[in-house]
């Protein structure tokens, strides 16, 4: 049997104590809230650099304007506007293999090729599908990759896990997307190819209030109800 | 029937667009997570001290130890854990009335006093709970407001709506607690109280992904299973 | 401190216990999955009547097409279809004040003012909008409604809350609709009015894997979420 | 782009159509609850030995005490009491790869096997694990499954899946748990092993709104947090 045992935080009557260090004197002012999730994720205070690079991974992931995830969370929203958590809650788990996945399978291909020294040519033979290559509309390039390895220059993390992946860029002749830069990124911060995931559940969290927010000033989701309710049933209504 | 549109975000092959801002050339490396989240509930990029004081407001709200929330999350991913984004959504939905929900409640109840130039008595006296105060182990103060509102005076932020809030948990003789302060610095910065409840969810997903991550590696929800499910029916087997 | 304690079941490694029933022997084979839930509610085995009326309730409630419960389940599946659970999860967050909300709310209006021994006139006096009564689509009458009461009526279950709810729906001019005679029924079957919601939430439960069955063989979320991205941002490309 | 359609319900003023069937006049007061899911999932009603069959294996799942699924609901509801929806929503989240997976395997295996003439030694042989057997605490039989394959005798549909599960459970000396049970099952009766996890997930729900009943009225969440959160953090307070 394990044990019922947690290190993230704990509180007495006037201290408030977060994976050890004290909340209100040592972080609150102090790291901003990409800050506190690479805290959250590795232990560590970011230093500046690690802080610039995280967060703008973290912040590409905010907003994609009205995906299958947004949507999901207006119609949640449309039932029960009480109960604005739930909503974001609904948008979330969509968040599974076929989009935010990309980014962990990137992480752990590349962490795992670079452990087991395989070079690219290797890694396309073994791999049918390299997660993190692709886009559907951005092509040749997807602008925010390229943004974000010049933010990893800039910072001194632009190292093997970046090179790799442009590597199997070239090879595959695809658009290195925003996930496989962000999947490197992760391995160039040491970052566990499991929390990886999360960058992208958390950030996308902040978006989706950004959503609810829009649909309760200028609603679409029922707008949205009504048309495909029509389409999905003219044919049975003939 | 209102129309489907949306200003949140937009994409051409070689541009992604966020509340009109390019997202690659204006925003990667520029805005950390907190000022995103800041942009997303007001359009505006926030300056220096309100960047400062919005970050702190989340930050506070990411990591309160072994919660309702985090358990709900810990033990979604004991059955479930290649879905971890099911996990944050399952620990999100707990997020209403009773925790988060004072958050809100406070804001929504300084601005409109404001607007109808109440004072604290007269708040007093219509209102047989106030939003924000107690807390049943931060007493006399609850460190984190103390905090907060230092941030808000030193970002020039403290004002009406935190005066209003100290001078209720006054005539009350309860605790100013975290929730209460926040309320009150939304209000100051101008943010919708609709959006208030959003900041606690934004910030509790970064934490329930901490969560996830120790449980990954050190797992409670099992042993958590089996000793309450023993309590719960040992009246039961006898 | 309130105990740690349930009363729904226990298993030893030969007996599985539900309620003080013995699963295998007792319950298996006997109930169907509508009086199970009957069990669950309430502690009893439904006799012959009272199973064919709240099956007839439940049933009602699997299936209204294209929702927007539906849809969020729909467009959750399409990013995690490993984690089916998690799209009828996303379905069910919706199920709030707006939709199934209104069936609780006639089934407390109607237990409350039965109890007060309110008239249909003092109710509509006190009550600006009625709980059950309206439906934008089936007028005059709600053909389920009128099917529910008649099961009633067969089944001896048509007493004084489908009267009251009847004449509610004679006064105010509107249509008595579904949630409105189920609202009724519950409490002529004595079910907890906090319980009614729940009716609805697993009968919804049910209807949702159908939708998701449907969307795995014929789906259409992914279109949706394209015609709905390109005319939501059509405004800003131009 | 696929087609945006969909067949399972539609309405007009005066008719409710659910997969071409009236639902006033020929479903409601007709099927059960597990008919009507067996509907949803086929499309076709089930005659009385396939409704007997198919609502003792939904019945089987829907109750299991407390489970980590029904702490999860709980500890929601404590936090958000006004949307017991969203707590359900929490509770199905877990129902992954862990507990209900197994009988979506064992439905899967079979399926395939019988496909591809495997017998029980090839099954063995390619498999290291089979789902749907062992058992933690049911040894050496599962009572449910015992039950649940007399009734599958009685009703005529105890057949080559059947057989072909209890032969893996002998060859591997192992408890036949009723989720290897269910998963045969749903193979004699012909269902898509896509849909089972869903009779998991629909009956689940039926069963968490028993929790959330009894919470509301008995309630264990609070104390579980405070007990956990001292187990768990007692190490730090030193």
């Amino acid at each position: 049997m394990t044990a019922i045992r947690s290190d993230l935080g704990w509180s007495t009557p006037d201290r408030i104590v977060v994976r050890g260090r004290d909340l209100p004197g040592e972080i609150l002012g102090r790291l901003n809230l990409g800050d506190m999730a690479y805290f959250e994720l590795t232990g560590n205070f970011p230093n500046e650099k690690q802080s610039r690079l995280f967060n703008a991974m973290a912040v590409t992931l905010v907003e994609h304007g009205v995906t299958p995830s947004a949507l999901a969370a207006r119609l949640t929203y449309l039932g029960a506007p009480e109960a604005m958590q739930a909503a974001v809650a609904a948008g979330l788990c969509g968040l599974g293999s076929v989009f935010v996945g990309s980014m962990e399978g990137a992480a752990k291909l590349l962490s795992e090729a670079v452990k087991e020294k395989k070079n690219a040519e290797t890694i396309v033979a073994e791999n049918k599908r390299i997660p993190g290559l692709g886009h559907p509309l951005h092509k040749p390039v997807d602008p925010r990759s390229v943004r974000l390895f010049e933010i990893a220059r800039d910072t001194g993390h632009y190292g093997k896990y970046c090179e790799l992946m442009e590597e199997l860029a070239r090879l595959k002749k695809l658009t290195l997307n925003a996930t496989g830069a962000i999947g490197a990124l992760a391995c160039e911060l040491g970052l566990d190819w499991r929390a990886v995931r999360g960058i992208g559940v958390m950030a996308r969290a902040v978006g989706l209030v950004g959503h609810l927010l829009e649909e309760s000033r200028q609603p679409m989701a029922e707008a949205v109800w009504h048309q495909v309710e029509e389409q999905a049933s003219q044919h049975l209504k003939k």
